[in-house]
This record gives C-alpha cells, structure tokens and sequence, in this order.
C-alpha cells in the first residue's frame, strides 16, 4: 500500500470507529508528519482525499475538523461491509405470467446472430439511432405488415426497450389536458404513464366482448387506449364488428386509437386477425407490438408506429431524444427477422402453445370445479375462486414450491407458458388440492 | 401455392392495379367458383382472407364489395415493393462526438461475459426486475461507492435503459407544477423529458465555472439540474467550493438536486473528484450515472440512485413499471464489475485519453488560431469561429470525408475520442485548411 493510503485508511477507520468525533480537530499537517513518519506530501494527500470524500473539512489557517455525522457513518460502514449474495428460488411448477417456453427457443440461433453483430465492432462502438436502428425499422415495417397488416413506412417507427419508455415518449406529445379513455387496469403500465403526467383518466365500462360502445359515446375523450388482443371481461381479442365500430365512431370524433397489441400475433385458441392500425381509413391509430412473449422475455424490444400527426411532431424533436433499446439486440434482431427466422419461430410457438393449452384446459375441466375462461394473448386462464382463503391458498403453494402470481378480485390467473406438456396434468392436480385445501 | 391464395392474390392484384374500383362488387361466391374452378370453401377461405386484411367488405345477403381507398393502395403498393437497403457512410476522420475509442474496449472479454448469461437459459427466458436485476445494482452500488462516493444501497439504485427514460420516470414522481432550474442547454434530453411533462423551466445564469449563485438565488425552484461533470460556459467539472455552495443552498431551501455525472468519472485532464451525492447531509440529491462511454456507445445501461423521499414514492409505484434495460446485458456488466474488470479498464481509458488529450492540444494549438476550450466529460474541444461561413465549413468537411457535428452559435465541437493517437495531428491539419478556407 502507498504511504498516503495508509494515513488516509488510519483517520478513516479512526473516524468510522469513533476514535475521532465529528467536528473534533485532526492533528495538524505536521503533527501527523512526526506522528506517523512520513513526508508532508505524503500527508497532504491523504488529508484531501479525506476531504473529497467527504468525512473532514479543511478551515484554512485553522486546521482538517472531522465532518461527518452519525448517519453517514453507518452508511460507509453497511457499504463497506456489503456482501454481495443474490437468492433464486427454484420452483416445482411455475404458473406465473412472465415466463414464457424455455425450449421453444433456439438460443443457438439467436446466440449466432449475437456474435455476427458483435464481430462487427464499429457497429458497437457509436450509439444507436435514437429513433432505433433504421434495418430493424425496415424489418420490423415488413413483419408488421405480413403478419399484423400494420400500413406504414420504416420513418413512421419508434423503437424502444419497452412499451412503456415508447409510451413515455408518446404521450410527451399530446396536450396538456388530453383526456385518455381505457378500460379498467389494476396496475397497468400504461395508466402509470397517464398519471405520471396528470392526464385525466376516464374508465370506460367493458362487457364480455371488450369495451362497452354505448358507454363509450358517454365520455368526452381524446385518446383511447385499447388493448385489442384482450378485451372486455373476458380478456378476447377485439371482434371484427367492435373494430369497425371503434374505427368509425373515433373517426367521426376525432379520437386518437393507442392500440397495444401485446402479443396479437400469437393466435393459438382463436383465428388469425389483423390489428386495427391497417383498417383505419382517418390514420388516427397509433400501434404498438412488442416481442418478450415472442422470443425472450429478457429481450427488450418494443416498437410503436407513429400515424403522420405524431410522426410529425415527433421528428422536430428527434435529437432531444436518446436510444433505449441495445443496439446488439437490435442488429441481431433485424437481420434474424430479416431471414425469416421470427415468422418461422411464430408458427413454431403457436403449434407449440396450442398443444400446451388443449392439455390445460382438459385438467382445468377436469379438476378444478371453479368458471374460468382463457386469456389467449397473456397465456393464461383466469379462474374464479369466489370461496377461498386466498393467503392460505399463497402460502400453501409457498411451501409445495408452486410460483403463482398473487390473487386479485377472487382471479388466480395461471399461465402454462412455462409449463412442459408432460406436466401440465400433475400441475394442475397439485393445484386443486391445494384450493380444495384452502375452501372456506 | 395453396388454391385459396391463388384467389386471394388474384381479387388482391386486381383491387391495387385498379382492374376492381372501390366499391365496386366482387363476383358473388358462387359466380367465383365457376370463374376459377375452384370449391366454394376455398373462395370463402381467400374472401375472408381479403376482408381481414381490409381489401374488402362484406354486406351480408348483398355480396362482397372493394372497400379501400386510393391512398392505402398506394401504401400497399409501396410497402410490398420496400426494398431493404442500408447506406453505411464512411469518413477519413470522425470528430463527432458519439463515437469512443475503438480499440480500447476489450470486446473478447466482453463477449465472454455475454456467452456466460447466454448459457443460461432459466436467466433469459424470464422477465427482468422492473428495477433492474438485484446483482447489478449490488456491483453498482460498490462501484458509485468506490469510484464516485456515492453513498446508498442497491434498493435506492433504478436501471434503465438510458438516462432519459430514467428521467422519464422519476419526474412522473414528482408533484404537479415543479419548477426545474437548470442551466441553459439546447436540445438536451433533459429538458425534453420537463417539457414533455410540462414543468415550468427556469434558466439559470452560468459563469465560466458553472451556475451562478447570485442568479440562482433569484429564481424560485423545486428541482435544479446540473451537470456535475461539465458546467458553466466553459462546461468545467464543478468545483469543490460551488459544491459546497449548491449543497448548503438547496438544503436551506428545500430543493432538490438531480445530478446527471455523465462521465464523472472519466478524469484525464482534471483531477479525480466525488460526485455532489455523498456529500449531501440533508439527502436531497438524486444521482445519474451512465456507462456508454465508458464501455460501449452501444450498450444501453444507465442508472439513478433515488434518495429515500423518493425512493418511497416509488417503491409504492414498482409494479406498474416494466424493465427497460437489457436483462442480459444487465447480468453480464453485474459480473464483470465484480471481477473488476470495469475499475480495470476506467484506468486504461483514462491513461488513453489523457495521451490523446495531449495530442489534441498540441495539435489544435499549432494549427487553429481561435480560441477553445475541452470539455473533459464529452470528450471534445469546442472552438470559437467567428469569421466562418458555417455552411461552407459543413459542405467542405463533406467533400473531405471529415465528420463534425453541426455547428452552434459560431462554435465547433470537436471529439478526439475515435481518432487514432497516430492520426490526430494529421486530421487537426486537414481540419485546419478546411477553416481556413472557409473563413469570411
């Protein structure tokens, strides 16, 4: 160790440990030269380092004073002595919503496109595209057309990390005052982002089918924000009939559309649709899509397609914005769809998903004697448990190892996503006895 | 081909070529069965096939009709014919200043860490921490303690995928007409973030060294922004003495502070210095540190330490945000800070830079008569021309394979960070003749 760093490490401990208390002088400079044997220099530096650091002050032609209290103390001792651990809990089966096929995946695939981007180094050393990097908006421009018939040009694209920054960056657009019509959410990503900015939120009343028309015309919006692969009270995709009167009933007042299609793609339950955004004849859509269910949950990718009002507004501001999304991710992202590996991987999961889901609903039918109805883009079924204890219902799949997500308005949704078609059925039976144990 | 997509792509052709006007009717199925020789199951197949994708309408017990008007044929059309194209621009020189060294960055190492979270399927197939993955906020935590004096621990610690989309939450935490100040900065993503929010902007005087106190004093704010690492019209690292200024003046008033230390740590030129956040008593600082210049431009990991006013109001909030940053990038910068290997090459840019440093100046100071003066945290030299004819310069340094950024009031921005040591003194010459003849 350097001689300063000795001086320095001896006043920091005796400061820490309360040798020397706060506002307490330090030995002079030279004091400590005769003290500790050392140089002035030597001790100079120390005593700056203590002062950049913030534990003493220097009162010129007076002396170093200790300035530290007592509960910066014990912030430097935690941080000092912090360790780093990191838990992971293992499950038995995991019905939680944010998981997605562990082998459906071709990581190796994905791993190849990763390393080509990688290999290409004056690609990682500039930053990105604020906007998003412009192959990836071709890409993604083609893909959305072929699968969602999203109508649109690659300038019209924003790309983010998450549908949520996209949204940031949208509504930091509208008015002041814009009032945004939504359904219902407890705790929705895109309602944190009207109310962080003090939109007025107006909820609109859903039936099974989706948002409620009649309700709707009640309510002076300027913006509706839908969800159109799952809908209304039942969670469904949009019909064709609510599109078209959606579409024409916000023409007609000129309201903006914010159409998350959150997974509309990923259609293994009911028949293939397009998304909105192609059928509006007044441009007023604006649609966002997102990849974690599609490929990696840990993928963060989102993308959002300006109509031209917005386009517009948002390219006088383009340079005050900076890149979300990883540049590597994008680049490898563009060129695998580019190669058609995401439509190949799509109908793979669809195939994949629609096995899984014949096998759950069976089980749900046969064993658990509860309503429930599936939530196709979410992956999920929602079950109605009107007679349960639900914190012995959590804490009895704690200790069996089940993962669940926490029971909202007597709803446990559970997710086969994760699930192995070959244990679906002992899943589910493991759960119904657990909610069989857990009847009031 | 399948037989429905042949009269799919046929009735499709025919509607975008215009051999079928809009609402003009289609023949009836029976009547298209004849016409193709096809079954009535495939015309109903590919008529339903046209009326998802919006090409057509169906009026039941009337007949099928075109319904599409001539602007969406157009876009149709262009996007079926998109061809995919990339213009990658090369220069003899870059000195703009979004660009970092190439070489330094140990890609190899990098790589390796990439391949280690790859490896793991369990990490990707979930969804992240919507604050970002827990042992990247531990090694963070170490990291803000060792190299900048940041004192707090990883629950107070927010990743994003960037700065601004940081700033876009925490200022959605921030209560209804706040008043930012902060100096005057054209374009910045900060100031795009409060204005999208609509907070009132106060601009802050600044004087050769940073903010001025006297004007800070005039005004009445609730949050001041600065830019720790570059202040003041000579964007100087802040002082010692201003620092404690800031601090004791904001703590009377009750203000907020959100220090924004992009490249903080990044010393060649001046010496190392703690940034404003451990030294604050009264916990009223809210810190920001980013990595895209240290590491990789391209690498989209930013974070922000909330104090705990604030970091209360979110903890509230956690659930309705999502992760934006890269989970994968996130754990494999987690483990290569905890290998040291972050620490490792902080010292090795700042040895480079402090060479390339010196280069620049002797360069600039042999060659360009104007004044300049560096601004240490972006890496550039900006100088003073006042007799140029800007557009000139710009369409010169075209010509000459040169890349600068736009020029801002009569001043240029120079970025020394992607030249080669070897080339500096060259490109500061050609730079040179290319004012020369410039000037007015």
């Amino acid at each position: 160790m350097k001689k300063y760093k000795i001086v320095y490490e001896k006043y920091k401990k005796d400061i820490l440990e309360g040798f020397l208390l706060n506002h307490q002088a330090l030995p002079s400079i030279r004091e400590s030269c005769q003290l500790l044997k050392v140089s002035q220099t030597t001790v100079e530096h120390a005593y700056n380092k203590l002062v950049m650091e913030g534990y003493i002050t220097n009162k010129p032609q007076i002396g170093y004073f200790v300035d530290i209290d007592e509960e910066r103390i014990q912030l430097h001792k935690q941080i000092d002595q912090y360790q780093i651990h990191h838990e992971v809990l293992s499950y038995t089966y995991d019905f939680r919503s944010q998981t997605v096929s562990q082998d459906s995946f071709e990581m190796k695939v994905w791993k190849r496109y990763l390393k080509d981007v990688l290999d290409n180094m004056a690609n990682m050393s500039t930053y990105g595209d604020s906007q998003g990097e412009y192959v990836l908006r071709e890409a993604l421009c083609q893909y959305a057309y072929n699968v969602r018939g999203v109508l649109c040009h690659p300038d019209q694209i924003l790309i983010g990390s998450n549908y949520q920054s996209l949204l940031f960056i949208l509504c930091g657009l509208f008015e002041k005052g814009t009032i945004i019509g939504m359904e219902y959410q407890k705790n929705s990503q895109a309602k944190r982002v009207f109310e962080s900015y003090g939109y007025q939120i107006e909820m609109i009343k859903m039936n099974n089918d989706g948002i409620d028309m009649n309700d709707l015309r009640k309510h002076d919006i300027d913006v509706l924000y839908i969800n159109s692969a799952s809908q209304g009270l039942k969670r469904k995709p949009i019909s064709h009939q609510l599109k078209n009167d959606l579409l024409s009933y916000t023409q007609e007042k000129n309201i903006f559309i914010i159409e998350d299609d959150y997974n509309g793609e990923l259609t293994y339950a009911s028949k293939d649709r397009y998304a909105l955004q192609g059928f509006s004849h007044n441009d007023n859509v604006i649609y966002c899509g997102s990849f974690s269910r599609l490929l990696l949950p840990s993928l963060r990718i989102s993308y959002l397609v300006f109509n031209k009002h917005y386009y517009q507004i948002y390219q006088q501001l383009k340079k005050q914005y900076g890149p979300t999304a990883s540049k590597l991710e994008q680049l490898a992202f563009a060129q695998y769809i580019v190669d058609g590996y995401l439509q190949k991987h799509l109908k793979k999961l669809k195939k994949e998903y629609r096995e899984k889901n014949k096998y759950m609903l069976k089980a749900i039918q046969k064993y658990i004697p509860y309503p429930y109805y599936l939530d196709e883009a979410y992956l999920c079924y929602h079950i109605q448990l009107d007679h349960i204890n639900e914190s012995q219902l959590m804490q009895e799949c704690q200790k069996q190892h089940i993962a669940i997500n926490s029971i909202h308005h007597h709803i446990l949704s559970i997710s086969f996503a994760s699930l192995q078609l070959s244990e679906i059925e002992n899943a589910i039976i493991l759960l119904s006895q657990i909610i069989k144990k857990s009847s009031r």
